[in-house]
């Protein structure tokens, strides 16, 4: 079956075989099969999908394309937990040393932002010191000191996936729910964990834009994650409206800091107790209504701060900024945002509100671009809040020579306020098991 | 507008602008734009088609990609024809001189054929001395002498195409409508003739398996050559069975010459009188009928032969083939058929009789692969007639040492015999102006 036959099958709507999906995947990665074959293919997939079987054969091609992590060392039940990617999503951070703090280890491995979402990578290189390139044996010693550590991927990890993201990037083809479920799973199964919680966005900040969209993505990285052997499950969550009252490195590394140490209540707590409990379920720790009261437990009892400060002091960092802000530096650059009428706030778009932050410095446009650690927005008021016509709604952060005048206006224009009270939104959308 | 932007607005059915359309075919050309992205665009092109207006400006974009001849040299009205391929389609050496001996010009640039179908050149060439590479001034000296020229394309006419076809033979996006239309027509307007005639073969030798795309793929030419300012005609016919007695190159030769000699009647010389007729009508010699009065003329009266002596002995070609077609050389092997029953012959699958004739030397497998001009079929039955068991169905020619045995088991099993008489097929199906 050469490569030919393998598009005409696609196009024409005939399923792949498990080993025509290895054929290619070996082929692309040794470069035996080009680039344009594999791209015109891509866009087949793209336009005529695939099936859930061919999506698992994709996945486990890809996932055996490079390196496994052994994570056995780590001697404990292990969970990964992978987010799509939201603005102002600092969960990472936060579910992290819940769950490590209630005896289920958490290794993980994690990307650089790029574009409107951050990277968990990029708000733990904001705290002095704080490094993320450690060796596999010094990341294995950390998860069995604390049981939690976040460190930059490293290896040879599915080098099908770096490859055929590059060129589904630039032929169009990023937009497949098989390919985006194949692309995340296979690199997921390749973390090793025993098992893998998946938090899937939905909304204008999300890359899934509708409900349907991320649940179909969902259902279909569940059942991947099941048929490769593992725990998996998915929680659909709202990511219409940014994700607390952070967005930017060092603004959200306080606010998860405040999380840690019981001062906040909202939409962001709440998610994490969620996600903790369900990845504690997973593990084997109880039923959900015990996972959410040891996960609250972690938080009310200080354990979690504890383990986050030990996790962050063994990768270097200062943890000085756990009781001092200011260790974490400060943008040049400060602008008040006010309301310019009364009424709730009843919208606030994501998206647009993760390109404010990109454009004041907090992300990267393109892969090799420095970050402002310092840069980014604190929300002062939230959906469903009342503002007063004059009354403080944000403050920006910049270093940079950016226009505090257009990044205003591009906030103001991406927040709703009305005269009655919005709908109240509930941040979990939907569970799949 | 990126080419990025191109291939997203291609997949989200969004057409696309003429400037868009020849950028990309300027950047494909210049190797601004890679292989990759041109392969995902054509991959969407073939699952979502293109609209006329996108496909007209392909067509001229592809076209302006390299040299535009210039046929004013000429003197006369101009006349070109294109057949999408067939099994024993020799129309071409029939037509031209016919349309010629009537006062049109027909300048023709021809390839040689790949796989089932065979090319004009080929059989040319299968006469002894006659060359096809002339020079372009010796090329329209030659239609301006005899009003008739068939010569291997040269110069760097639609380099767009080269580079395209051979892309989508690589990608399996070889089968679109929009993309065949814009190949077939961005050449013949980069031939610069007045008028066009396109014969659009359907059935199982053809490219076109279907009337219904054979209509689309022939509505589509037409709409294009008349946007671009031509006199354009299609006529889609029948090939379903093949066309005339001979399969193979020399033998094809002398059914032509059988022909134009006036010796022979059927499906063949019905449609070189009808493909002439419309030739002749569209560079304004007349009605529809009186078009086929010239043409039957033409014949009976042994000006198309001398126009064809003429033109063949112009290009080097020895003409004593003409009376004696022993000239053309003969095949090493001959191998007669004989029915296995008696019955009429109600079905004859012109592809499984393309494939047997290049299984016989007559044909190319591969681009650079010799041709065994004297090898092929021919055959001694036609669809309707009625056969005996152990009466001569066909013989077989070859030079090679392929085995007769499995070549008589595939023709075998490309003729259906019945024992009622099988309905009559009309070689022209529709007329599309």
């Amino acid at each position: 079956m050469s490569m030919y036959e393998i598009i005409r099958k696609t196009k024409h709507l005939r399923p792949l075989t498990s080993e025509e999906i290895k054929k290619l995947i070996d082929g692309y990665v040794s470069g035996s099969i080009p680039d344009y074959q594999v791209a015109a293919w891509l866009m087949a997939v793209n336009l005529n999908s695939l099936t859930d079987e061919e999506t698992l054969c994709l996945t486990m091609a890809m996932k055996d394309s490079g390196d496994v992590v052994d994570l056995s060392g780590i001697n404990n039940v292990t969970v990964d937990k992978h987010s799509t990617g939201g603005v102002g999503d600092k969960t990472s951070l936060i579910i992290g040393p819940v769950v490590a703090a209630c005896g289920v280890s958490v290794p993980k491995m994690s990307g650089k932002g790029l574009g409107h979402t951050g990277g968990t990578i990029d708000k733990l290189e904001s705290i002095p010191g704080c490094r993320t390139d450690a060796s596999f044996s010094d990341f294995i010693d950390y998860v069995r000191n604390t049981g939690f550590s976040i460190v930059s991927q490293s290896g040879n990890l599915v080098p099908a996936d770096k490859k055929l993201y590059a060129l589904r990037d630039a032929t169009a083809t990023v937009d497949s729910i098989p390919l985006i479920a194949s692309s995340i799973m296979s690199k997921k199964l390749a973390m090793g964990a025993d098992c893998i919680l998946l938090d899937v966005k939905t909304g204008s900040g999300a890359f899934m834009k509708t409900t349907e969209d991320a649940q179909a993505l969902a259902r279909l990285m569940v059942a991947t994650g099941k048929n490769a052997g593992k725990k998996c499950m998915a929680v659909i969550t709202d990511m219409d409206i940014p994700l607390g009252k952070a967005v930017g490195n060092s603004l959200e590394v306080i606010e998860v800091t405040e999380i840690l140490k019981n001062n906040v209540r909202g939409r962001l707590y709440e998610l994490c107790i969620e996600l903790s409990a369900d990845m504690l379920m997973m593990a084997g720790k109880g039923t959900k209504e015990e996972c959410i009261r040891l996960s609250e437990d972690a938080i009310s009892s200080g354990r979690a701060l504890d383990v986050f400060r030990r996790s962050i002091a063994q990768q270097g960092g200062d943890i000085r900024f756990t009781e001092d802000y200011s260790v974490l530096g400060e943008a040049k650059k400060k602008h008040v945002v006010y309301s310019l009428r009364d009424g709730y706030i009843s919208g606030m778009d994501s998206e647009e509100i993760g390109l404010a932050s990109l454009a004041l410095g907090a992300g990267r446009k393109t892969k090799e671009a420095p970050v402002d650690y310092t840069a980014g927005i604190m929300l002062e008021k939230e959906y469903g809040d009342y503002v007063k016509k004059g009354e403080k709604l944000m403050t920006l952060f910049t270093s940079s020579e950016c226009s505090m005048e257009q990044t205003e206006e591009k906030v103001l224009s991406a927040l709703k306020i009305s005269d009655t009270a919005p709908p109240e939104r509930s941040i979990v959308i939907k569970v799949i098991e």
